[in-house]
């Protein structure tokens, strides 16, 4: 037969934008796998500038970017990074995006509005991307989204676990912020053991027509400590405000969990006002906000054995997709 | 210039698939268009013939079919009318799918599933839709799953308008079945003027692990109108099973209302003894079961409505979405 | 260089849809390699449901399934099964369909209708099949309706084994149903060295218009085994006509020979009662029917065979398009 | 309302590469549209310009090419017309090759073949085309190559009216030169009013394997008028061979009719001594060979009207299609 | 024939981002059409929502964007404009970007860059655009990354026709400031009526490897008026050490005139400083700088021109292209 | 686990057309592999026939090609040969086109044409080429057009090598036959170690317009060997010109040096007697003239180790794209 016969390797590459580096870096070392060398700056004008600095030819190459602000700019860096991977011969690309840009729009809520979600999805395929990691999508239905293999991995037990050691589980109540949030607080409650379950209750005043109020506790609080979580807190606006139903409902002690911390301003002020306890977050975006209530849990771990096994075509399912 | 010069006319097509004859038939009543005729049948061996018996050339033609057994045989006799139109040069072509066919896989709730809503938007993509009309669909984030246009109609005035006429509004509680379906009961509660709103709590009994047993009601409906609500009713299992927990909680009457009656066995035997007043469905499927205390509401003016809008680009954003 | 390199391994995947669990354990036997395990099932309404049991992470997957009753339904399951393996990171998915289904609508006969069996490659590649494996298409240009390699596999050889054990190879003469399908008895009777060919005229009965008539042998079949082949049977109408022909024309005795055993009623009756002495089929569709002269050949060798040499990058072009 | 609001008009333009400008001149004269000016050239190296003299934005354009010889030349001058026409802003691309290149490439007859006449259908779809206009391909399966509307002309009315003139049909026979072309001839003999039929068979001499010889003719030609039917003519091998043979039966003349006269060498020395008392082909390729028995009639008239109908959305399956 | 019939009508839509609002009023008023009412504002995180105010089912949309800074996010504003028009069935998108968006990164540098030209093309192709306009692209070949219609507009014209007030065009020499851009000020040299040409030649000190110095004009400019011409100013390093050289070189009097005005930080402060007369740009982005040298004119009428003709499908080509 | 598991290979195949078997040869005998055996010839009507003689299954197939007259031949028999090997399961295929076709129709240079280079980029990807490799893009940015990896191959280390040894480096000036081609003279002036530069400078004479004539040397050739530097030469008219200019000028000595000899007619007449001493090319086309002053160097010992280094994933950014 002719030609030239040979017996091939497989190559890791993980290769991270400017976003976080800490994060990058620990999951570098999570990884055993040092970063590829990447050359990237900001023109005078502020277009990106990316160039990685050794070969991914024949490589099955990881892209991870954290979406924290300016969260267009680092969406930008990441198809430059997969289109150059793209065109220098990687052999399959995998964006790793621990925190799905623009995931909240998921849908039209009103007609004429973009699905930015899904245009997300279609702009990471259009620069060359294979695969897609991400952490506690904001609607599992995201998944969807993507045309192809999607690594939907699930932060809650690194939660839980902590949480677990910060409560008496016995004496606890799961609450939800929201009445479409509930299924998390179910998923909690069931990995505590079966904790009572509850949710805030948004009733309207008469009075005030288009106003919506979180005013009732939906379930048993009294003299309980109530774990209140969600996937994400942003400005913390509705978590806070159910922190302090819950306390004036008669709940003895209150701790706030959630995946992704976006905590844009003026989170840092409203959680450590509102009377929570402890508010416990993962590192999925750079957390730049720091007061002492504030427990910043490692995503990296996660992140790191997911690649691997993606890597090393293990089978992940009850690493991914847990919630079965 | 060279060439010929003319002026262009628009025409509208309706065609439908053999699985719901009546709505075709009031649709194209409601429109005043006549259905396209159509052949269409089974070969002996199950594949379907279809072939359209007039012109479609350059027209903006919609492909209605009810998605009701043998649902992939009415999918596939619908691509197949796509295709056809597709190769018949018809302008545009949109797939008007009322109740949509695998709506509620819409993400792997497990690894190694399909998500096979999705699948189902591409096949219709890749038979040639250009766009995509529904009504309720189980989940918003399915307009994200079709690559186009897609008019999601909202058949929720068509019901509250009917159950307004049946109770005593100010003596209504509105009554989830289901934590995850609460959005829905809220958004009746503000349409009917600000209803009380309750939903089943399902608690697991610890003696019995991963056994969920609805058992019980959240919110106050003791002595009042219980109106339970889902986008669909398919065995009917958790709705009666609701309608039982609401009445044993001391509720005075429960209606029950979806858009969807899919009343797969044994559906109308439980519906029909479940206790409850009246249950609402609409035509988006064809409905055989009979019992008294169903009520069908005819869902072609609102499919009518949408298709002439479309055709003659009105502005229908009041129309479809109108859960803003 | 950073990264992780690691040497890699190759793993074949065997998964069958349901429609034909006998084949699905025949071909696993013959291939030596246990079936991967699925769940599959109908929701109430007809929905299919399918999941892998096992990784099929960086595999390379054969989705083998059989297009019998209900047709749609088992080529809807096996969509899902290709949109599940994609979805969980298959490294390579070949759709494994023995009789393709819709193969006899692979051209407009008249304006209006679908190109069927181009419609289903379209849907094969929509899901995310790379490569199709398939037995005796009704039409070699089908091959060209997908986009990807295509193992045209050629069954005639086992069907040409047997028929020369149950003949005296000089007294035969190879006849074709219709002069349409005259080339497949042309290389039966190369195969069997050199026999005389004859086929059934249809001529049409002046005194009835457009009403096609079977009713003449071209060529010599008197006091000779008359060898009957098509590429399929499915209501028996025309094959069994023939025979009636052939026999009226001084035919010592039939035997007919097809590929693809559809039978849909009233083939069974037909075909036992028609004159011939031996039906032969293969099994590449269940056969369900049974009648003293059907004799059904095993295709899961030919199959095993080919999916080995496909997995190990073999020479395989003896095994496929034997035609040459 | 903002924005501007006008009536549209519509355009068709009619454009021609240089392969057979008489074609071109014919079809532009029977639609009565004068042809786009056009600039065409080869460069040195054999590279070939295209421009457009006049605008092309928002038209209907139909780009016509003969496919002789140079035929890949004629072909990517084809392609390069469609390219420019898209960057254009045409609305509508219809190409139309009255021989489709690359027809007789419709399978694999052998592994490791590519299927040309798909690889033409995507080129011409790539480039930009959106329809597809041919006259009598060689297969009619070569219309699911193509992903898009495909207008298949017939040409044998316009043979069949002609032949009609030259012979007593009631002492006709039709020939099929082949066994795997005898449809044609089925449906000439319709058309023709129910005339007998006949076929070359293709025996083998023993003696000399793998070397097939046309030598009996199959049916009744004696004292008859032979008319012997193809799709296309190239070298005239088979055909002239045919002649022959039908002569030596004892045919009393000879007839041969083909859509496509290809007439490569030596095609005309051998019509022209075959003993056949006329050759009809119509002009869908340039007719440079001259000889007295040679009859070429014109297809500019059925594309013409085939093309008005395609820009004003007539219903022309009884034009198209009329195989039925 | 069924359905129904009516007579269309078309209707332009022009909508613009948030970059640059005068630039939106200017064209829109040149159009004589009101703005499509648009509400877009960025959440806490940074990500953005848009949504149309009016409907533009059927219509001709124009999304128009001015790509300064932050350039990433008004380019995500810009595809997120796309998908909702897309998907709310929009006829036609053309997207307007005066300044495209990372022209300058046209190819490949070094290995493993990406080419990021040509991924903004395909992002905008995924968003839904069918067409793009834009005014005088860094390389021409730029039009070649989109698979769509480019209308490349030509802003020179505008700019020759100013400059030709402002000096004596018999004592004009056109410059480049660097060997690549000549072609460019060849154009101004025919347009002024056959001035001479001049370059900066930069040459390398060669006791200083790897530094390129620009120091010397080739041609004359003693005593002359020298029109220094590029496409785009960003810092204005490279345009102000020429304007130097050529003063230095004995140049009576310099103006620099460019299409896009980038101004980049310091290049208000180099060009106010380097010693030229009048410094000449378009508003193609939005000029935030001011100092006394600086003339900008108005690149609304330009666009407003093109993008009427492409509604009414005008033969455009002395408008694009100009450059023939 | 279920299925099987092996080691892979992984093989290289190198296959070429026919334009110019003696740059197969010979980069086959640099790689030290043997050409796939093709089976390859023309039809009577000019459609060509290709197939591949030894499987290619599995294979990182290279498909070679010397686009020489009949340009559009070899390029369509080049598509075909992709198409058969995708057909084949190939499992990565690489077109390497050292002289890319159409390279020189990059842009639209008027309005109406097409960008014949994207076009051809397209037709690739189409046939189903993954890669492409070429040899000194006429335009870097054509790079962009390809939707995958390009390998873009730089001849002129071998051309400076070799012109090296023929000329005495200090007295050596750098010389572009056009201004627009500047930056490859740049950058064969820093390889010889920063020599003079100059450039033919193109000035109209005022009293013919439109009629440009190449009559100024820019720059210091006097009594130095004036070095001729392009990417290619076609019919030479230009850089004879130029030849004769710098001569005029004072040139001691002419050498011309370009990657491509296209060569066509009178290119040869032209060299030998502009007075040029000697025209260096490398053999990317087939040299079919032969005259006193041509020197051919081999491009093959280029192609053969960039093809092993992208099929062994080498690092080969200082092969490919050298001129960072």
């Amino acid at each position: 037969m002719t030609g030239i016969t040979t017996h091939g390797a497989k190559r890791l590459v993980l290769v991270s934008g400017r976003a976080h580096p800490e994060l990058a870096r620990h999951v570098s070392s999570e990884l055993g796998a040092d970063l590829l060398p990447l050359t990237a700056y900001d023109f005078a004008n502020g277009e990106i500038y990316v160039r990685f600095n050794e070969s991914v030819r024949g490589s099955d190459v990881f892209v991870l970017q954290s979406h924290t602000s300016p969260i267009n700019g680092w969406l930008m860096e990441q198809l430059l990074m997969v289109d150059a991977a793209k065109r220098a011969s990687a052999k399959r690309i995998s964006v790793v995006s621990p925190f799905y840009p623009y995931a909240r729009q998921d849908k039209k809520h009103r007609g004429r509005e973009p699905i930015s979600a899904r245009l997300v999805a279609d702009l990471y395929k259009t620069a060359g991307a294979d695969r897609l990691m991400s952490v506690d999508l904001h609607a599992a239905q995201t998944q969807g989204f993507f045309d192809g293999p999607v690594d939907h991995l699930w932060a809650m037990p690194i939660l839980t676990d902590y949480v677990r050691t910060r409560v008496d589980a016995t004496n606890v109540t799961m609450v939800s912020p929201d009445a479409g949030r509930i299924r998390v607080a179910e998923q909690w409650a069931d990995k505590l053991g079966g904790t009572p379950l509850a949710f805030i209750h948004k009733t309207r005043d008469v009075t005030r027509p288009n106003h919506a109020v979180a005013n009732r506790v939906v379930g048993d609080v009294e003299g309980r400590t109530a774990v209140l979580v969600d996937d994400l807190i942003d400005t913390a606006g509705t978590i806070t405000e159910a922190v302090k139903v819950v306390l004036a409902a008669g709940a003895a002690d209150v701790i706030v969990a959630a995946t992704h911390g976006v905590l844009s301003d003026p989170a840092a002020k409203r959680l450590s006002e509102c009377g929570a306890r402890e508010i416990v977050v993962t590192d999925t975006l750079p957390i730049t906000q720091s007061f002492p209530q504030l427990t910043v849990l490692p995503i990296a771990p996660l992140l790191a054995r997911a690649i691997r096994e993606v890597f090393e075509d293990g089978s992940v399912t009850s690493l991914f997709d847990g919630n079965a």
